[in-house]
């Protein structure tokens, strides 16, 4: 069986639980303690990230974007990449704009400062950086209502990547409570469509010893 | 004619840049001060980042691995990926390896702090993070050579966007002087030869106004 090495609340690594749900491939989860450098782990990826995908021929295929556009090419149904090099180009786009942009604006800053730091009891959370990704993620729930307001899905009439991406990074900061959704209702009508499909439950019975999420974590009508 | 909206030291804009000169399709070069935050250019790129490739339909598309994808797939020949998809992934792994850890290990450091805020006139360049960016390098050149001395190019047999990723990084360093070549002999071997692909004549050609290139910079044999 395929195995995923991940980490509970890394929105990269829920990109890809996500891709192989919908793509309905079977795999196990690995949780990799990334800051202890295993050997090992390193040996599959020298980087020393999650997510790794170890295939059962010990092929291994490192960094979430990568692995997506693996998952496509060995198992194109169903797509998360329209057919149309320019409409595959925006789909990996506003990929990209959550991966990188959103990621080092909003996930870094709350994600990184509230969980990984009181995790690894390193120094104390910056509530500036914290204050920070609060704020900001406004422009990109802004950006996401101005998207699907226009289009279907983000990049389009079908889901795609960019969804699962955006939805990903925004599952981690919700389960942090911090999504402001009442204040950003197309964002939210969004949202609530994609947390509704059979990809997204395993990522909403996710439970973190001794941090649960808010009671709307995982309700379907929150 | 297809307009690549660039800035001159940015490796990310240098890597489409040689994409382009492999496939050899024909290109405008547009220099975009993208702090200035043009409304026409934003309306290009959301983000406001370079690089962004305008096409002669006016089809825009931004995010410098998201463009080398497209032209992969409107211009397959010659490919810059292998066709197989675990080689694929090794190429991409690799490229995301330069476009993110190598980009925020080394080239923030050096070009963020040694040219952008000089350019910008911000405030002084930061020596803490000058020093980390030039203590970082000798990892990744480290790594280049370990592949290189096991593979012909970085992800395989043929030269691919892996390559390309990293040798577009290491110019703009070296550019600016920071590439401890004596010290990383195989690394030296393996960009000696991508510097010497056509390709690459444009970028060795670049000459920022009052940032003179150090004399080695263009020399093919250095």
């Amino acid at each position: 069986m395929r195995i995923l090495y991940h980490l509970w609340l890394s929105p990269h690594c829920r990109k890809v639980r996500v891709v192989l749900s919908e793509k309905k491939l079977e795999f196990g989860l690995q949780t990799e303690n990334t800051w202890q450098r295993r050997p090992e782990f390193l040996a599959l990826n020298p980087a020393g990230e999650v997510p790794v995908l170890l295939e059962p021929d010990g092929t291994s295929v490192s960094d979430s974007q990568t692995i997506c556009e693996y998952l496509e090419e060995v198992a194109p149904y169903p797509p998360i990449l329209p057919t149309d090099p320019v409409q595959r180009a925006e789909a990996r786009r506003i990929t990209a704009w959550f991966d990188m942009k959103f990621s080092s604006e909003v996930s870094e800053n709350l994600i990184g400062e509230k969980i990984m730091k009181r995790f690894l009891k390193t120094d104390a959370p910056n509530s500036a950086l914290i204050r920070a990704g609060k704020k900001n993620i406004h422009y990109h729930l802004e950006y996401i209502g101005w998207l699907s307001e226009r289009r279907n899905w983000l990049a389009g009439d079908e889901l795609s990547i960019a969804d699962i991406s955006a939805a990903a990074h925004l599952s981690s900061i919700d389960y942090l409570d911090d999504v402001p959704w009442e204040e950003h209702p197309p964002a939210k009508e969004w949202y609530m469509r994609i947390k509704s499909r059979p990809s997204f439950r395993a990522i909403l019975a996710d439970h973190l010893p001794g941090e649960p999420p808010p009671k709307h974590y995982a309700n379907l009508d929150f």
